[in-house]
């Protein structure tokens, strides 16, 4: 109706789902029960949901750190004969997502430095709200600038306060009252690996164990991928250090409020990962059992837009005792590289990444559930394509509540002027996506779906309660970029 | 017990899946609503599932034919400017699974050929079993060979029968009753499209519409993909011309039964198709509920190895009302390049592909459906992995009778001494898999998933009941192999 | 004056060389003095300059015949893993070139084919002036071709004679009467290595030795790549057989005149070859010799275009007194993908493929020797460069006489329309390249050369003396095209 | 005699020539009358043979700077679309030759920075001395250092600088009497392209013109490749600045003797360049000339190395009067990724590379022109292989004396243990290259053939009398290596 053209703005927009930045990985393997190149290899693929754009694995060797990165998917980037190469006893991996102005060879992680002390890597996942501040003063005392990444600005705070501190870990802890905002990061000497968690803990980060060889992961699938168990997450504002003695916790001196980002379990994280004591498969489950009782339908049955849809619709279904059915298939082939149709295509290849099982909801009432509404344009292609399938009704439920704040700690949110429920009614929304009705979760059942008291988690992206402040610069619209590589071309 | 080390046996056999070869799509757009290439790229991507190795497009120009083709994904061999380049009315593509022998980029299709008739592209689904026989007698009269496909074969049956018959498809009409075996394919000439199938109906073949364009496609999730109304599925012997006045139905002069494949239902095809008239989707949720009437079981939940196991779980829990779950979740980014764990770290790395929802089967009885066992190392592997996740029991159902004859009509079968179900009995195979109870269906139910009368479909590799003739040069072992090209070294 | 502006011409028409078919070696090693394979890729290196469009390596396998081949340089195409795959103790390889319709990777050889006697691989290099009756009559009984190659024609040819002969060797000296042109190949079995040169002799081929082992080669180049000895070049309608007998001779009953192409003296050989017992360095020398006493000229020094004027140059230095010296320089890194400049940039960029040493030619009389001129701009750029380098006169030498007519037995020469001397009286060329003065090599003179009686070799290029027939569909322009797949995009 | 097997020396040290570091090249064309990009392309096209590892080009573009640099050729880097996007007014661009250890993607130039007042690009030809004692010390006050190259320490020199003076340039002369050896380097911001050469003009840099644009190269050979003209070399010490007020000359406060590269007219540069007044070509072939003088022979001709051998040897025929031949063919197909014969294959695969006109040097007495001896074992191959093909006698003449010293100013020199004229006498040299008679050029002849009075330019590896300090860690080994990427596995 008053948005002319959904389709179109779809397409135009192609890539609008939600992002966060970045997976890593480390592993500390004295007793050789892990080989850190494979092990970094077979983790990582498991965290490629985090990232697709660029990857990397450095390994410890004889005083030096080996490694290789490069833009692409992990099974793109590396080859046997790279990972027989890269021998040594710790090793640390990165997965990068990156938004399209950084998305250059020279960004690619781990980031390799060498300082007054010897040689360093670091793989990193968060986003600094200081980071112009901090990069404008390290500018002013001389520092230059190769990457547009926060962990290059990490690197000259460590090298600077190393020089007066007896360890590297020392040095970290003196950084981090500097750092504001959200990071799990790995560093990792020729000696040592250090695990890092901010003081707020937006970004998970966990501890599994093989025979004597630890291993640390952006999440706990990957893990179950090396064949380690799991022993603890990482506390916010702790950092642990790996290293001859077996491993060593330290804390900061940083008092504040846990707040892990609620959106892993909404949307980033891999169903069978488990994040700070909760199982996200569960926590998906919960926010669709809470949606059955808030907004209950008469249906046929529930369905679920993959991948996290569909964990909600099962949850759903359990509660409402409507059947649970397949009723959208998704194409696995779809690469990163897929040709968009023309605009003469655009209106017949809507059914090309997703497509209704049009045998199973043929005249059907369908519950439909989908993990979150950015725009409205994804979900109204759906619940066309539902109808075009002969579906004879389409209630669309949310797992989350409404998106109306942007993120400052590294979830990729449009501007709230293309929020689709900054501008509209719930009312209006349903009438954009075509739903016959519209149910989201609501705000304060967040807490219930990971078994909270309300407290320990960030939702302010749908609440607007930031519990760290926001950055001035990214209010005023300064940019830190220099320069534009040509890739891709 | 008996079998060693399965989980060895795995890795050494790690792509032991059944194959068939090959998906096929068609374009017929006089009225240009659709374009050739672009139609044919997207359907490729719908169909990818049936071959991985090789793709191509071939588009009729002017008299010509223009064309590209190459070994890899859909998604990796075309580029925009290719589908910019490829214009015309009349398209076909192709993508080819192959075993190893074959997996060369002379064996890319569609084939290209010229004969005194002018150019011709084949894309060819299947497998003729006197391919042996035809093949010699065409040497002795001084025919030479450059691939080892089929299609190649059939380019020289026509060519010789074209010269005593007015058309093309007359000439395809004599070939028919010289061929044996499987085989769909589409024949495009620089004015005609010509779709085949065999008089057995081995492989699917159906035709959509779109305003006054034609579509044909190995299965009709294409179709969606193209914006095509499905309008019915081409019949066993049937040929069918599209040419500037409209689609033509001819029939070849044959007169056997209808024997399409079973297992494109257990497992070829895409849920989403829709073949001869029945759903894949409802045929495995039907395969699902039988198996919940032949080998009830108590549990607390119900599981499907993905992708094809989750549709016959659902069907499984709707009838024993044992609820459904996610219990394992497959990684989509394990590419065909998957770098293979070395000796050492093989037994640590059984949880990459596929993972374990230990959350949610831990302590839990378990029923695991998947489509079928081949060695039993998979199902081994699995079962062992739900275990160590902490499942108490898992009772193994597969929605399909057990493998014990070879398939000489396209699937890629291992040979009966390397079918566990040759060699052992149930109660042994379920001991091999390490499952505490083990159900097959039954083999009078295959009728029941498609709504049969237990004619028109073949069982052979679960009955040894073959509909056509065997192939004497099989049996015997000869090859028709001749050179060996170096690729991907 | 009368072309406007030649500069832009030459742009337009930037490859305007001219060209030959392709480059053929093939290795019989009995006694393992050589490896097939490394021996086929050094001595592709050595005869690279006669083809940079694909290149391709075959070598015996047991009784199967293992190869790689692709589009690309041979520096590209081959790495270290395939030369070590690719074992065996017969090889063939080949090098293409190829014009722009053909230059498609189904034409890249060896041509890779089984017929009812087994395998054969060949290597090729000519064109047969009946090719398109041949195919007519092929394709009239019922044959297929996959690509534009003359060699796939020979293969039917040869596999039809082969059911009537007792071995392939008869089965090529029956097919030799049937073929018309030019045709210097190889052909190998799993057991044999068979070297043909056509009646002509048009193209070179000539064998060498290593211990026990056979070589045969396009140039003589080839042989010192590999350090073999030279034995002797083939004869015209020779046919030598390599196997476990060693090497026998055999004469195809022919009687024709030999008439070997004169211009792989003046251009398409390496410097460094022996053909036919005359050297090409002494033949490019001696037209220098010849040029300095039929037109002489008072200057300061004698310089070349680079490569084969540099021969004649040196020469003409010799007989005349005039220093020789070094007046422009080539630019070896100007690969394939060189990228043109826009047309804005076009008048600026003359100095980019040659130099001239302005230092040198400064105000110097100076005698520039070239091979040929072939629409008159390139010559044209070259003497415009050296006179904006400063050079007070410009001489203009041509090491061959006016092209005046098309060659059909393998050279690229344009039509004759494009052929400057075909409209223009040479002081009319002398206008269009800028030059002082311009002479030609005179047409009686290219029996001194290379020292013969007269006979013996090809000269229509330059006399339209024609030795064989002249193809009649290439007179009515009718092609044996089919398909055009899109390379490169 | 003494060393055992030459030849397999030579192999294991395959590439054992003399090299320098790195071309660069820039424009500044305010009236548009270059592309910033294509005058890069084509300008590095040229000097192309000063470094093949990796190269790249910035441009310009709105305040921010644009680039695109990876491993490689020009000719393989860069394509059509990445020349047609890199839009601007200013741009520098730069081929960088490497020894092994610092052979990775990091080190490709220009290099990109954003410190406290932007952006800038470096781009980069020398060898600093001093790099150990600057970067410790950097390092020392929190600096990380992220490659190996001597720009990154200078950007951080240059940063620090700029924050007490009112200007890049004013930064530049502050910085340069901290910087010990050879420089020549261009800066560019998105205002202003800075040249600078270091106060002994070790490294040539000149400057040109076209119409009101400027360019800036290593080498006048890139000039005449954008059709520039010649204006001026730039002085040692001199600081070039082009912005939108023209060309400004500022000079750094330093006071030491020039002392220019003689082996820039040996070796490194192209024939066709004139570095600091004097051509290359002429310098060349006046060192032929002079070892005409110095070492005389009876011979029947004289052949040269190519290429550089090749001037020195027309020279020597002037002289001499001995006639000038071409005896060595150079193949210009054998690339970067040349593949290695085997250990058995060694021997026989000498004349791959370089081959002997055997026709022409056979009986006879050859007086054979090169430009250096290392270690020996190249001229003893090719002497070998001119014997080989019936040479009678081979007189070596070297257009240099003997290499005694290391250079520590970016000539890749081998170790003393590795340089034979360390360890032998002449004669001994004369033995282990199997030549007949050997003569280097007289040391004092080194100022003849550049018409120098005997000042101004370094010849230390001949003389060991080096113009500026030698590096402390060089002496004692220390490495700044730190991590080690996995290029090219």
């Amino acid at each position: 109706m008053f948005l002319n053209s959904p389709m179109q703005a779809d397409f135009n927009q192609e890539d609008q789902g939600l992002h966060e930045e970045c997976g890593v990985f480390g592993v500390y393997s004295q007793d050789g029960a892990l080989d850190p190149a494979y092990s970094c290899y077979n983790a990582l693929l498991a965290i490629q949901h985090r990232g697709q754009e660029s990857c990397g694995i450095a390994v410890n060797n004889n005083g030096l750190i080996s490694y290789h990165k490069d833009m692409g998917l992990v099974s793109e980037v590396f080859r046997p004969r790279m990972l027989e190469s890269l021998k040594g006893q710790i090793g640390i991996g990165h997965v990068r997502y990156s938004n399209e102005k950084d998305n250059v060879r020279e960004n690619a992680q781990p980031l390799m430095m060498r300082y007054v002390k010897g040689a360093l890597a670091l793989s990193y996942n968060g986003t600094l709200t200081n980071a112009h501040e901090l990069k404008h003063e390290l500018q002013r005392r001389g520092s230059i600038f190769q990457t547009t990444m926060d962990p290059e600005i990490i690197s000259y705070l460590i090298a600077r306060e190393r020089r007066k501190t007896p360890s590297i870990e020392e040095a970290v802890l003196q950084v981090m009252p500097q750092l504001r905002g959200a990071y799990s990061m790995l560093i990792m000497s020729p000696q040592k690996l250090i695990a890092v968690r901010d003081p707020h803990g937006f970004r998970p980060l966990c501890i599994g164990k093989v025979e004597q060889s630890y291993v640390v992961a952006s999440e706990s699938c990957a893990l179950d991928a090396v064949g380690a168990d799991f022993v603890r997450d990482i506390e916010p504002g702790e950092v642990v250090v790996f290293d001859r003695n077996g491993l060593r916790s330290l804390k900061a001196d940083t008092k504040v409020q846990k707040s892990s980002c609620i959106f892993e379990y909404i949307y980033f994280a891999r169903t069978d990962s488990v994040i700070d004591g909760v199982s996200v498969y569960a926590a998906r489950k919960e926010s669709g059992r809470l949606l059955a009782r808030q907004h209950p339908v008469e249906a046929d049955m529930v369905i679920g837009v993959p991948e996290s849809g569909i964990d909600a619709a099962i949850g759903f279904s359990e509660e409402s005792g409507i059947p649970y059915e397949k009723g959208i298939v998704k194409n696995g082939y779809i690469g990163r590289t897929f040709i968009k149709p023309t605009q003469s295509e655009r209106e017949r290849s809507v059914r090309i990444k997703l497509n209704a099982l049009s045998h199973a909801v043929k005249g059907k009432r369908v519950v439909l559930l989908d993990d979150s509404i950015v725009r409205g344009t994804t979900s109204a292609r759906i619940v066309k394509m539902l109808k075009d399938a002969g579906a004879a009704e389409v209630h669309l439920r949310i797992s989350s509540p409404p998106f109306l704040w942007p993120c400052y700690y590294g979830t990729d949110i449009p501007s709230r002027d293309n929020l689709v429920a900054c501008k509209h009614t719930i009312e209006e929304i349903a009438g954009i996506t075509g739903a016959d009705s519209l149910g989201f979760l609501e705000l304060d059942s967040l807490k219930d779906i990971i078994h909270s008291d309300g407290t320990g988690f960030c939702d302010a992206c749908f609440s607007g309660n930031y519990p760290a402040e926001i950055p001035e610069h990214l209010l005023t619209g300064q940019s830190d970029r220099y320069c534009q590589p040509l890739e891709h071309l």
